[in-house]
């Protein structure tokens, strides 16, 4: 750390639109189990441009890798150096949800950047052990930052049991979409089709991870859906929908064009209330989940995608910004500018 | 047979809104697993009295049960005489749904009373033996009519995954609103809610099988859940809601009123789109699926549950009337009267 | 506490057959979600019987109830005077199981009279809130010592997925099969039949959950799988299968009593390997699964259905005995006397 | 078909170890659904030559491609002239395992070369239209053939439910063994270790699909299971573990290897009885499973996996033999020589 430096230099939300930097001390450990992290890189989310309400200013950030400064006394699986994708929620373990093996449901979740919990845009930040991912020798620390995004897109994907063979619909090509059309091949699906209403996303999409593509027309769901499925041979639907737009127009013809029998994932964020075709859901008797975050599991299978090859993320990676940069960089994505731009850590 | 009477006499509908008797002829065996009963009593649906589309008049009704008259040469379970309960839907067989334990998805589904296929107001019905389900000594034929309902209250429960020690919360108390309280608790529900807009309707709901009412208050469903919540002491929601009424404002409270990781089943048909809470849906992460008639292992399971006691139908046949008086019958039902009106079979 | 009177008097194992009183220091909460309570009955088991191969001297017990006397500062959930049922094994919470909702296979669990962890025959004990079950008012605190042993049955019973019309034989009418029996009983089975090589134990099987019984003759097991099938009207078999006796001549009548597609749970312990018709179980199909002490919801579970009265367990408490008689209870329970002892804690 | 040369020339088994050609009639179409297929490709399977019990001579061969000669009047989706694998077990349809998704546990299963049923070793085979699955052009007629193999591993797989990222340990290197690694690694398993008492075996198991192999040592399986965990970096034990030898030490190996929670299959087919350790496999609590033939969807998977490029299964075919050298070709095999030895379809 340099001397007479900022000691944990982070990057604060102090109102609906402001931003600011601002040092604050670094965080102690608070259990023998935690590590104290040195944040190397923090992605951009949709959801940290969002509006929040706040009470207090709040750091940003939760999409983080980094290198293990300092670990508590019962630390086994980690020592200092190692480096680590940061899974950045802390269930209390405790809670029914959290001992039935749903933790991201947890009563008590300490989530970083959801208020009023502090984010990792930080030079440090402190996580349980066993929150925290040791990079295997394949990956950098910038896949590490990716973990984040990709643990989002695996938790959709287990949600939506895509089975080797089967036909998959991805609504939305940013970066959970174009995520959830990898981890869908990397299932084993046998088509994956990506849906977007921006042709350079479903160009991208294509090359990345899509064995097909659909740019839905002006009309109405129902014959979007059609056209789809026959575009693609997809016989009486697809056996999976996963809608990661968060647009009704999306969640319509991803209702219709499911297979009788078939799943439909709303991973996507969007407004609270919204049209739904529930009678063809309901005669179709489509199994229907949301997805939230990310549970038991997910970030150790987004790790062994990358570390073994079966997803590549760094293609995802459109710009590398200094942390001094961060308010810009939240500017653009906000712009829509880029799939995933990351902020690299304070230099020591 | 009475020399000189009617063969077949039927009841169809000839129109929109024109319903006659007919004499057609007795339907023939077409395979030699095929029996013929005679009809003996026939539930009215909701569905019965809504307007379909015809192109050619069709015989109504689905909810019946009989006496076997003749069986082909290869049946083995059933003999002339046996009084049974008709399963009224038969599926192709040869299908990916029907060959993978779905078969009320089936693409070729021969459904009574769904057009073009006659219904079973008829003296004469035909299915194979394995869609006739032979009625315990404890069971009268007036129950065997029931065994229709039933068993779509079964699927729905089924498709809940209703277990020991939950809290259910069924919105709609019709015949399968009730039958779902019904089939809820008979599958070990510690609570089953149920939730209607009449009042006389929860007073049958609490003397039959509900172990709690709520009359849903002029308020916005949030609130309405709200309340729910806390005066039946469901913590953070239910386990299972499910949703016989079809109605936007049920569906809203019963997303509302789910607890995270909660089943939502969509049993009652409604409009075809509905305004839906879309992210409490995907932020609770809830199982939601539509519910589409019975499948396998339904109706044997319908029949367990009335032979063994578990569950009586008898309270809900609010009247009888003979098969002559079937019109008036209709029109009462669709005026909302009473809770299930049979009508006899035609007398020999 | 009797001023003067020993302060935490534990019922030690001091070697492979020898027993003794101790005391010991009252302990204390290591943590602030710890409560401190005063045990009031604990049950006997046959594991406790058996001998174990110790380093230093252990307390024993595990199927204990007690009250309330002192709680950790976070604790909300209980107040001193709450009686509970105690959960006896804490897992670490952090281990992969602990994550995914099964944490009686925790790599790091401490559990009762395991060694080298003291259990519950001693005046105080301590336990996390979450692990302590407040008895509801229909249930008294001799209920509340066989909720450990009910545990175990609920896991059994929900391991093998006993659904609502299935039909179930339960090898062994010990206390654990016999409770097997009552929870498959309020799953909803349609037949349980209980299976055994005491007639008095079948006796009072039949009397307490049963709805059929058999005693298996001097057959080869295939033999008595086909005589239980036909006597008890099990068509290809039953749907369930339990073991709760860990003998192989059960183990392999198990196995073939099984309809092909059935479900069997190995819930005795017996000898570490046996015979087993490996074949029947592979051209079956069967599913096969380990049960193993019990996880997330079984406690639960368990108390709603005494405390519901859909299971009675009182019936299965043959003597109570008070806390110096210890010794001559386990002496009787190794003998093989009564279905259920209970120990009396230590007077104030 | 050559005029005066035999209509239907069948390879039969005539005893417990004698064999002969025979020509038969041409088989009728008997059903509508019905197609006639000349047989192209037979492949010969390790049951086909262990001893059978026969009341009459009885056509062998099960593992068979072929084209389509004549179609019944209800068949829609082929042709004559088109290229199919057969799937050579026809179910009843209307039973409880048919009805329910399992229908290969039908009641009155018909599968070829299964007394009294005849086989596919003939010039023509008759099946129902939905048990013929027309071959992708990347196909050809020997990959057809090992569709049938296939389809077990296939099924094996599935009932193994392997997911993205398991690790799986497979006993037994022949055809269905090498298939399941193949499967399993298509599923996404991150790990598969081959396990075989045969170095050529694993040799080959290493280049066709194994990430890894392990030659047991003559020492007790639970070390076995030891060297096997650590050599291949196993921490707890595998995920999945799938028996393909039928062998009693590859069974114990087995369920020592895998981990708490983990899932075992018995694919292999042995002895009627072994000694088995139970206790590992309760207190671990194993998901065991039988897997026996195939059912709903498991040949249209083994079709997409091979004909997407995800399997091949060409490596597979030791030899191909005249139909005139089928007795020559069993020999072989029964001593043991290659991996699959394809007998081809009489000449026209």
């Amino acid at each position: 750390m340099a001397a007479g430096g900022p000691k944990n230099l982070s990057f604060v939300l102090d109102g609906v639109r402001k931003v600011r930097f601002e040092d604050r001390p670094v965080p102690a450990l608070k259990d023998a189990h935690d590590v104290l992290i040195t944040v190397k890189y923090t992605g951009i989310c949709g959801s940290d441009v969002s509006p929040f309400v706040l009470k207090e200013p709040m750091v940003l950030g939760h999409e983080s890798s980094g290198i293990v400064a300092e670990i508590g006394s019962a630390v086994q699986s980690l020592k200092v150096g190692d480096r680590v994708a940061l899974e950045p929620g802390i269930c209390c373990r405790r809670c029914e949800p959290c001992k039935s093996g749903k933790y991201n449901l947890c009563v008590d979740m300490v989530f970083a950047a959801t208020p009023p919990y502090d984010g990792t845009l930080a030079k440090y930040y402190v996580l349980p052990e066993d929150f925290c991912y040791k990079l295997p020798d394949t990956m950098d620390l910038k896949d590490g930052a990716l973990m984040e995004p990709l643990g989002v897109a695996v938790h959709i994907t287990r949600q939506a049991e895509v089975k080797p063979g089967d036909t998959v619909v991805v609504f939305g090509a940013g970066p959970v979409g174009l995520l959830c059309c990898a981890a869908s091949r990397a299932f084993g699906a046998a088509k994956v089709v990506s849906v977007d209403i921006q042709e350079e996303r479903l160009e991208f999409a294509k090359k990345y991870a899509a064995t097909g593509v659909f740019l839905p027309q002006r009309i109405p769901p129902k014959e979007n859906a059609e056209k789809l499925r026959s575009e693609h041979g997809l016989g009486r639907g697809a056996d999976v929908v996963i809608d990661a737009s968060g647009a009704e127009q999306s969640v319509h013809t991803g209702i219709h064009v499911a297979r009788p029998g078939g799943t439909y994932v709303q991973g996507g964020m969007g407004r609270d209330e919204i049209s739904f075709p529930i009678m063809a859901a309901c005669t179709k008797e489509l199994n229907m989940r949301g997805s939230f975050r990310y549970s038991s599991g997910d970030y150790k299978l987004a790790l062994d995608l990358v570390g073994s090859g079966k997803i590549s993320v760094k293609e995802l990676v459109t710009k590398v910004v200094a942390f001094a940069d961060a308010e810009q960089a939240f500017l653009e994505v906000k712009a829509g500018k880029g799939i995933k731009t990351l902020i690299a850590g304070e230099d020591d």
